[in-house]
């Protein structure tokens, strides 16, 4: 009886799953092979089943079932799934549903105008619709929880239990340790454009089975393909993963191969007996950010790594057979300071993320408007990088996220990279030849200790406690700024 | 007030129909992109939408707000309208739960055990459950109507107001057409495999997108991908239609997208007033393929079409090069006798579906037993075509149909052939120079006329009375039997 009410929360949220799992494959189809002028049908297809699935989680069955399999006497893993779907369904019901639509409206109002604005870099076209939207967010924010500050409000949606707080502590620490690096390299010139060469898109598309093929995804539960921003998505045994393919930069979309499959995998080896349940799924926005990172730069960028896939490249693509190991070597992984942080290297690519958290923690804390956002942007830039902005568009207007709604999200691309620096530590310590195996072509123990270590733990654990059950320790940014030293001491020759 | 009400069925009708776009659009990925394993993770997202599609139809909300829209001052194409969602609604009603689930998990057993009994040529292996789920489809036509024969209930559901009685009267005519043919063509030989050459997929690709130019398809609006069994899904702005590339049977492809390419210009020209209702729909089955096959064989087939044709044919793929124009036409246009429908030519191929017609009707008037099929079956072919059938995957097997419960369905096909000769002859007297225009490779106008003449009519009418209205006579089979001797008389020199 007992176990009988449970199973039908487990059934009911199913169900809700499957329903988002849909989403995500006409989403894929929206970005991929729909015909252009589809879009508006999927959006209100896409409109129809949020809908759908809205209404089911705020039911009264959810209610009712919640409510009674909260009085059972669970195991701790029957109570994890739980205070999960527990937190999913406050999270839908706290919020009115007047709010909602004035949020969704103000969303792709605020986004459609980004694009033009952006288009003629000009913030203050956006600007008034940008104002509404951070403040119906604010709104959200208080709704959701009006004890805590509305920015741990925003950051516990993307990374549950991580604060503001904390977030200062890692990127305090990893700002220090970039700027330094960045002092000590500043003068040594490396030059990232020699790949910048033409190499035929059939070509390209071998590299990346190459790349498939050497993490060893299997094809029977996941695929790649095209798209214009690359992303990945699906669940269970239908994992996709998206490239975006220029014919002048060969090694975009080789890397973005490589990020993407990092999410893939995580994807694909979720635990299979918590499938559809809230434990089966991936912890967090950062810890999946985390293995992206992993297995992009880690791996993908390693120089025992690249020694060993620099002449099966040349093999697929002659036409970098030019090009000489060490430079090839130090092309990926040269340090330029950019304006724009999808263009940006390892390194620099923190001080881009710290610089949109400082300012959003200021923004949300009401201590500087939205009329202020370009300035304070490009004087961080300047500060930070020595980069002067010219126009919006290569500043405050690159990236959608603040015109989406999306505020506290920008903080987990950056706790990825401390995520893995020090998870790496920790399996260097299982793994003391890791960097041989990887010189040889094999990431086989690697990636089975990304497996074991994050991807099979689901959602067991939030963030910190799954880096803590991990490494011992809960998040330090120390690591991941050791681990910038000393790759990068090397690359060059520090 | 009045408006009000019946605006509201119209929206939550659309919602239905959003909900059906999307399984189809599920059902394509699920056919040509979805990883293999993702069957069973996309079966269950299928069963749940249409679950929510059922509970939506068959809602108070359905019935309140038909019966209040039944009391309004409507227009004609409102009252159509009505018609058609009242049929829509009573055809789910009338359905038992129980049955449907019976219906569903029986269809399935009956499927999968046919893929095996196929692979073995065994029909003894699938007998028992082929009576268990022809005695439920009776289950399922006495449930929806039990005043009439069980047989024109089945019709009725993919040609409304189409009876047996009616099809009698076609396929006597039509039957007595194509033996006629078959007698005076038997001892000419046309050679069809001269066709059968090696022709690589990239250029049979080419060749697909010199028909959907030829045929002006809308690019932004439509697409066309590869899969093991062609067919066409979509809506409104994005039709996708689909082909599958045999590298021996370059012809194969050929004739495959230009049949799609005929749903999909039906699909693309519906009447954008009145989408996402129900006039906004194909009328039936059958004028559907009166569609596709008008455009594969009256126009793809066509000597004249041809002539223009093979030279660029033979420019994109010059494997076609040492085949001449006659033997060119010839092969594609052969009358030869073969044991599976779909191999079949456009004439015997109306024996096929006869000879189906003829064992369902008898079936469900209960004269023969589904234990005697693979006799009967394996007579009539000997009768009609001369061959001898030695096995059952080459007979009663080879279509899934009758094993996922179609009963019913399969004259819709020939009925498509019968439809598209008398619209043909209509067309000829407002395009007398037809063949002219299609011999300097202009289609534009016939194009034209289908779209204003079927696909613009959506659901206006009901069958019969579509034809009608276009040809100013009911449906009546001397005019393909007109069509074939016609066509096959010169390519014969009868």
């Amino acid at each position: 009886m007992a176990e009988n009410i449970y199973n039908q929360l487990c059934e009911h949220m199913k169900e809700i799953m499957l329903l988002g799992n849909t989403m995500g494959i006409l989403g894929w189809d929206m970005r991929t092979y729909m015909p252009s002028e589809g879009t508006m049908q999927r959006a209100q297809q896409l409109a129809l089943l949020s809908g759908i699935t809205h209404d089911r989680l705020v039911s009264e069955k959810t209610a009712n079932l919640l409510k009674k399999s909260g009085a059972l006497d669970l195991t701790s893993l029957q109570k994890r799934n739980l205070e999960l779907w527990q937190r999913d369904y406050e999270q839908e019901t706290k919020l009115s549903v007047d709010l909602v639509k004035k949020l969704t409206m103000q969303r792709s109002i605020t986004e459609k105008l980004w694009e033009k604005a952006k288009a003629k870099s000009d913030f203050k076209m956006v600007q008034a619709e940008l104002e509404k939207l951070v403040e119906l967010v604010k709104e959200q924010a208080t709704a959701l929880n009006p004890d805590k500050s509305m920015y741990d409000v925003l950051l516990d949606l993307y990374e549950k239990n991580i604060t503001e707080a904390m977030i200062s502590t890692y990127f305090s620490e990893l700002k220090k340790g970039v700027m330094n690096l960045l002092e000590k390299t500043r003068n040594i010139e490396l030059n990232p454009d020699i790949l910048k060469i033409h190499v035929s898109v059939a070509k390209q598309k071998d590299l990346s089975k190459f790349i498939i093929k050497f993490l060893n995804m299997p094809t029977e539960r996941s695929r790649l393909d095209e798209t214009v921003h690359p992303f990945t998505t699906g669940y269970a045994d239908d994992i996709r993963i998206t490239t975006n393919y220029l014919e002048k930069e060969p090694m975009a979309s080789f890397y973005s191969v490589f990020h993407e499959a990092g999410h893939g995998l995580y994807g694909l080896n979720l635990p299979k007996e918590h499938r559809w349940t809230a434990v089966g799924q991936s912890t967090s926005m950062g810890i999946h950010e985390s293995q992206s990172r992993f297995v992009e730069n880690i791996i993908g960028k390693n120089p025992v790594f690249l020694e060993y896939a620099i002449p099966k490249i040349k093999e697929i693509a002659p036409e970098f057979k030019k090009i000489g190991t060490e430079d090839f070597i130090n092309a990926v992984n040269a340090i330029t300071p950019s304006k724009i942080r999808i263009y940006a290297d390892e390194v620099t690519y923190n001080l881009h993320v710290i610089l949109r958290f400082e300012i959003e923690r200021e923004l949300f804390a009401g201590k500087i408007s939205v009329g202020e956002l370009p300035q304070i942007w490009n004087n961080k830039i300047e500060e930070y990088l020595g980069i002067e902005i010219k126009d919006d568009a290569e500043g405050v207007l690159q990236d959608v996220h603040w015109y989406g709604g999306l505020f506290g999200y920008f903080p987990d691309y950056a706790l990825g990279n401390i995520y893995n620096g020090q998870m790496l530590y920790a399996m260097e310590k299982k793994i003391p030849d890791w960097n041989d195996q990887l010189s040889i072509g094999n990431a086989k123990n690697i990636l089975n200790w990304l497996d074991i270590q994050v991807h099979k733990r689901g959602f067991l654990y939030d963030p910190a406690d799954l880096v803590k059950e991990i490494t011992g320790e809960l998040p330090d940014a120390k690591y991941f700024v050791k681990y910038m030293n000393e790759k990068f001491g090397k690359i060059y020759k520090l």
